[in-house]
C-alpha cells in the first residue's frame, strides 16, 4: 500500500501488523554525469517495485530525500540536513505512525552517508518505544554477493557515482544519464589510512569515485532485482513476525 | 529548471539571480475522499507548470511533503512534522543553496498549516542573513478574487477537503478523488469565538470542512491556472528586482 | 484577577475555569515618536480594562514583552526573542499553570509579530494537551470593523507606529508621544510583490509605517472601547464553554 | 534611562559606555501573605531608584518576570521558566543590544532561584563576546552587612517570605501585604545534611521560610537604601571602567 | 561499592538506598605549576577515600572530567563542556541508573565552575522527579572551616591553583607538581566591585590566582581529611534518612 | 603526550601538527562475568601503549567513558548518554582544543555503540571546519585480520562480552574477570533478518554475546598487541601529512 495515494479510512482500515516501509536518499552533486537526485530515485524504484510484490504487508511512506550530504557540500546543487533535522523528520515520520499504533517500521536507504543517522534515530525510538520493531538497511546491502560478481572493477561494492550506481541509473532511468560525461574519478593511493571523514572534494575531482565508465544498463538490472528480491525476503521474514535471536 | 533532474555542473551554471522556489505540502488525512498527499500533489502540480513557463527565471526543489500537521494527528495515516525538525529541514534546504551562493528563495506553501513555520523560519534566516531575498505564500492566495469567484458555496475561500480542494484535484488528478464518498463536514455555528486553536477532530465529522460536494474540474482548472498565473507574475517581478516598498 | 497581586491561596481558590490571560507585547522600536515600549503597554492597557469588565472570569498573567522583534533588530533599542526563546517563555507560562489544574488560556498579542511564534506554540501544546482550551489573537483583530471604519488614511487597518497606533497611544498616554515628531513613513510602491519577508529597514525611512499624522485621541479612544468590548465578548464565550464548531 | 520609555532614536543616541541594567524576579508562592510578584516588585523598586541616582550612566529593561522556580510549583499561581527558556530570553535580551554596540550588562536579581542560571548566562556571552562587560547579583547581596545588622531574627540573611522581605514590602507596598496572614515557617531542623536541592513543600509547610513575623516597614527601608547605595556605588565604579584586578 | 569494577549482577544485587556519588572535575589550566586535571584528580581521591569508609552505603561512578571551563579555555590544554552538553552527561548518569531504581544521587564537586550547572542540572531533574533524593557540593564546602584555618595567605577559601589546591596536590600526587614553578598571581586590586564574570586572563597572568607559593602537603593533608570526613558524615545522614527540615 | 599530565605552558610549546588522540569506551553490562566499565578499560589500555610508542606524535585526553549505550540498559549498572549530549561532549572536546590551534584529531574507540556518534560527530565538525584532520575507529578495527585468525569460535569478529573481550581483559586486567562465571550466551538463529535495531535483553540471555569461554590471556594479548600496532602506523601516516586518496 502507497500511504500518499490512501484517504485516512484506508489507513485506519489496515492491519496494525502492516510494515511501513520509508525511503531514504538524498540531493546531492553524483559528479557530471547523474543527477543530484540518483539515491532517491534509487532508493524510491526499488521500493515501489519491492510494495507491488509485498503490497498487503507494507505501507510505503514518501521517500525522505532531504539527506545528511554535508560531506557533498562543496558541489554546487548538493542539499544537507542538518543532523537534528534529518533525526527528527525521521523521528516525526515514525511517531506519527506510531500514534495510530502500527508498530514495524523498515527504513531503505539509498544514500550511505544516512546509514549513521537513520541508526541513531531507531536507536533512541527503541530505547523509548521498546515494543516497537524497527529496521534500516542500504538497498545495495540486500545483494551484496551479486553486486560482487557483478561489477567488473576493482571496487566490489557500491561507491558514489560508480559502476554500480550508473549501473542502476541506465537499468531504470537511461533518459537522465549524461551518458558522454560518464568518467572515473578518485586519485591514486599512497597510503593505507581507513579512519578519516572527508569532504568530498578531498578524494574525487569532480565528485564522483569508481569506475562509472564500466557501467551497463545489464548489470543494473542484475543489482536491482537481487535488491528487490533481498528486501522481500528482509520484509516476509520480518512481517511473519522473525526476528534475529542468535550467533550460530 | 528541476533541481533534482541536474548535474552539479548545470547547477553550478545557473545564474545565482536564479529564484529558488521550494514547494511545501503536507502528507495528511484530507477526509474520506482525497488522499493524504493532496496538499503535496497540488503544490507540486502548481509549481511544476510554473516552472515550464518561467524556467530560466527559476530552480524548483523537491517537494518538502511532511508539513505541521499536528492537528490532523487523530486521524490515521496523517504525518506531521515536529516545530524543530520542520523548520530544521527549511533551513538547510536553503542554507544549502546560500552556500553556493543562491540568494532568492521562494516558498509555494500547499497547506495552511505551514504558514505560521514558513514564516518563522524565513524571519530567521532573513535576520542573520539581511542580504537575502526570502519569501513564502501559500499558491492559493496568489488567486483569492478568482477563488472567490468560482466557489459556489458560502465560504468564499479554501478549507480543507472543501469545494476548492476537490475541484483542483478533479482538474489534476481526477483518479485519485473517491467521487462516491465526497461529503460536506463542518457543524453548525453557535459562537463567534474566533481565537482558538482546535484539533481536527473538534471541528469535523470525518476530517473534511466545507462543501466539499460542490467540486467540479472545471472550478478546479480555473482556480488553477489563475493561481499558476499569479505565481509566475510574482516570480518575475522578483525576478526583475522588484520589492515591495511601500503603502500608496 | 491579577496573578502578580494574588497570594497562592488565592490563587488556588480560584475556580480552574478562570481563563488565564497572557498578554504579549515587544520592546522595540516604533519610530521617532512612539516609545519602544509601544506594543506592551497597549495590550497591558486593553487586558487591565477586560480584566476589571469579568473580573471574576479572568486571571491575568504579567505582560509578555520580549516579542519576536528581529526585523526591527537594524534600529537601536528594539529587543528581540529567539524563536526558541518566546515558545518557552510562554510554554512554560501556561504550562506552570496547568500543572495547578488550569485549563483554559487566552493569548492578547499587541505585536503582529508574535502572531506566528503565538500560533505555533499553542498548536505544539494543544497537540500535546488535547483537553486544553487554547486561543491567541491581536488585540486589533477584535475590532477590525472599527479600526477601518476609524481609520482615515488609505490604509485601514493596524500597521506599525501609524494612524492606528500613534490614536492608542494618544488617548491611553499622550504624556508617552513625541507629537512634534510624528511622521508619515513607507515609500512609494512599484510593485504588488506579496510574499516576501523584509527587514523593517528596507520598508521605512525611520521605522514607522503608515499614516501616522492622522492619528487623535477620539479615534484612539474609540478603536480602544472597541477592542475591549470584542475581548469580553470572545471571553465571556469561552467562559460559558462555547467553542467554534462549524462553518454555515 | 529607561528603555521602555525611549525611541529608537533616543536609544540611539546615547553613549555606548551606558551600563544596561537587567532586573531579574519572578512569579512565585511567597506564602500566603505576600503576593506571587513579590521578587519582582522589589527588584523593579530597587532598579527604578537606582535609575533615578545615576540615570546618566544607565538604561534599564523591563524586569524579566519569569523566573526559573520550579522548586515553587507545588503551589499554585507559580510560574516557571525552563532553564532554556530563561537562558534564551536572557541571552537575547543582551544580544539585541549588543548589536546596537552597548558593551556593559549588569543583572540586578530579586530571586535566589535566578542565580545559577543567571551566571551560567552571562559565562556563555562572555566566552564568545570577551569584550562585554557582564555582571550579575542579587540586589540583597549589595547590603549584606546592612541586612545582617537589621534582622532581630535568628537568620541574618535573606530566604523566602521572611523577615526581610516582609520588611521591604511593608516599605514599598504595605498595601499588598497581607498583614493578618503573616506567619513564620519552616521546621526545626534536626540535622546538618546541606548539600540537597529541595522542592519547597518539603521545607515549609505554607511557602515561607523565616521569621516573617518580626518583618517592619522601618527595616525595610533600612535595607532598601542600603540595597539602592551598593548598587549605585557598583555601578558608579563599572561606569568608571573599573575593573576587579586581584586578591590583595 | 565502585560502579566501574562491578558487574550488572552486582549492581543489581544493591540495595536501592544506595546513595549513587558522582564526582565532577575539570580538565582545565592550572597555571604553570599544577597539571590540567587538578580538579579532576582532587575530587577522585576524595571520593575514593570516602567509599573505602562507607562502602557499603554508596556506589561510585567515574569521575565526570569535562567540566565547564569556559573562563580558562584562554589558556592552552583547557577543555570545556558547553551547557547544554555538560546537563546531558550528569542528567543521562543520573537518569540510567534512575531506571534501574535508584533514587539517591551526590554530587563531589572538584570545580567552581561546575557550581551552577550541577544545581541547575539537579533542580531540572528534582522538578520532574520530586520522589528523588539529589545533593551537590564541592568537596572544599564540607570542611570550610578547617581550610580557613589552616591557609596561611589571607584568603581563606580555596581559589585556583592556590594555596589549597597546591597543598592538596603536594600531599596526594607530589610527582605531579612543578615545585620550581610555583608562583602566587593574582593583581593588586583597586575596587570592591563584585558583581562581574570574568575570563581568567583577565585576573591572573598565567592562570594561577592565590598564594600558592604557601603550599605545603602537610596542609594538604589536613584539608583532605577534613573533607573526607565531611562527606562522610554527610552520606551517613543522607543514608539514614534525613534530611534538612528547617530553620531553628 | 597525556593532556591530563601536561600544564598549560607544556600544552602551549607543543607543535599543532601533534595528534590529540581522545579514546571513547561505556559503562555498560558486560554479562556476568566483565566488569561495566570493559570498553573504557580496553580503550584506555590500548591508547595508553600507543602513546607510549609515539609520544611525540600525539597528545591523549582522558576517556569519555558515558556512551551510547541503550541498547544496554534493561541491564543495571548500564550508563547512556542521549545523543545530544554525546555529540556535545566529543565535539567541546574538539573544539576546546582546536581553539589552541590543534588541527588534527583521533578517536580510538572502544565500544560498538559509538561509531553511529563519533562518526556522525565529526562529520558536523568536519563540515563547519573543512581544514582539521578528523578520523575515528574501533581500536579493534586496526586488527581484524588477526582478531579473525585468533579467534576459535563460529564468529570471527569482536562482539560484546565474547572469546575477544574476555581475552582482552584476561590478558590486560585478570582480576577483574569473574572467570567462573563465564559463559557463552546469544540464542540460536533462525532468520536471515539483519535490518533490525534491537535492544540487548532481545538477543541475549544475561547481557553477553559470543563465545567467552573461549577466551583466554594468549589470545587477548595476541589481538592486543596487533591493535596497537595498527593504530602506531595510522598515527605516523597521520602524522607525517599522508591522507587517503584514491581508490586503486
Amino acid at each position: 500500500m502507497i500511504l500518499a495515494e490512501m484517504t485516512w479510512k484506508e489507513v485506519e482500515a489496515l492491519s496494525r501488523d502492516t510494515i511501513v516501509v520509508i525511503p531514504t536518499g538524498s540531493i546531492e552533486q553524483h559528479g557530471p554525469f547523474l543527477p543530484t537526485a540518483t539515491d532517491t530515485l534509487i532508493a524510491t524504484a526499488v521500493t515501489a517495485v519491492v510494495e507491488k510484490q509485498v503490497s498487503d504487508q507494507v505501507m510505503v511512506t514518501p521517500t525522505i530525500w532531504l539527506g545528511a550530504s554535508g560531506h557533498h557540500l562543496p558541489f554546487a546543487g548538493t542539499l544537507s540536513a542538518s543532523v537534528t533535522g534529518y533525526v527528527e523528520t525521521l523521528t516525526s515520520t515514525i511517531q506519527s505512525l506510531a500514534k495510530h499504533r502500527f508498530h514495524r517500521f523498515l527504513i531503505i536507504n539509498g544514500h550511505g552517508g544516512n546509514n549513521e543517522p537513520n541508526g541513531i534515530t531507531l536507536r533512541q525510538i527503541k530505547e523509548q518505544n521498546p515494543n516497537l520493531t524497527l529496521g534500516h538497511r542500504g538497498y545495495y546491502q540486500f545483494a551484496e554477493q551479486v553486486i560482487a560478481e557483478t561489477l567488473e572493477g576493482s571496487i566490489k561494492g557500491i561507491q558514489h557515482a560508480c559502476e554500480a550506481e550508473v549501473s542502476l541509473m541506465l537499468h531504470l532511468y537511461p533518459e537522465k544519464v549524461r551518458k558522454d560525461l560518464i568518467r572515473d574519478d578518485g586519485l591514486r593511493p599512497v597510503t593505507p589510512v581507513q579512519s578519516l571523514v572527508k569532504g568530498w572534494d578531498e578524494i574525487s575531482e569532480e565528485g564522483s569515485f569508481g569506475f562509472a565508465t564500466l557501467g551497463t544498463a545489464e548489470k543494473g538490472k542484475r543489482i536491482f532485482d537481487a535488491c528487490v528480491e533481498g528486501i522481500v525476503n528482509e520484509i516476509e521474514a520480518i512481517h511473519a513476525g522473525v526476528v534475529y535471536r542468535g550467533i550460530f
